[in-house]
């Protein structure tokens, strides 16, 4: 199992425009064959000290393997949602996890 | 959907033994009934600047919704969990994300 999750920092959060494009952007990853379990979203309500509450959005994606996650990365479908959609944000960060 | 995602730090990442005991105690979380998904990862080979790769473990965990999360929180499992493993980490990050 491989776990692909990453957030979304938005250069203008406030901007509906913005945030939509993001979020339809985002939601067409899902039609990326290799992916087995797809989540888009936003911060939670639960607020302590070691919850990072700042971005727009998060996505997790879950593949069976890294190779299943290789051929996401060069998809069509990836390539145009990074060129398309990276002018809006200001900061990504990603973890990938896998098993132990 | 509820995404409750954690990663830790361990203060001495290259010792087996806490290695272990907070691994050990973080499989105990799956018992919670109210987890419907639960992964316990390490950092994956993918290495890129926007990946974050220093943290020695990383937990997921998926509820049906917020209360769900809140049980969690709550139960005598959890709660011993950060009683007997806190100890080992140097620092937490959380992400907790719903749906759009």
């Amino acid at each position: 199992m491989f776990v692909h999750h990453v957030f979304f920092w938005l250069k203008n959060p406030d901007s509906s425009d913005e945030r939509a494009k993001l979020l339809d952007g985002i939601k067409q990853l899902k039609a990326v064959e290799t992916v087995k379990t797809f989540h888009v979203g936003v911060p939670a309500t639960t607020n302590r000290p070691v919850i990072e509450r700042g971005y727009s959005f998060s996505l997790l994606l879950i593949f069976d393997n890294l190779e299943d996650q290789d051929t996401y990365q060069v998809h069509p479908i990836h390539k145009n949602f990074v060129e398309e959609c990276s002018p809006l944000w200001s900061k990504v960060v990603i973890y990938d996890a896998v098993d132990t």
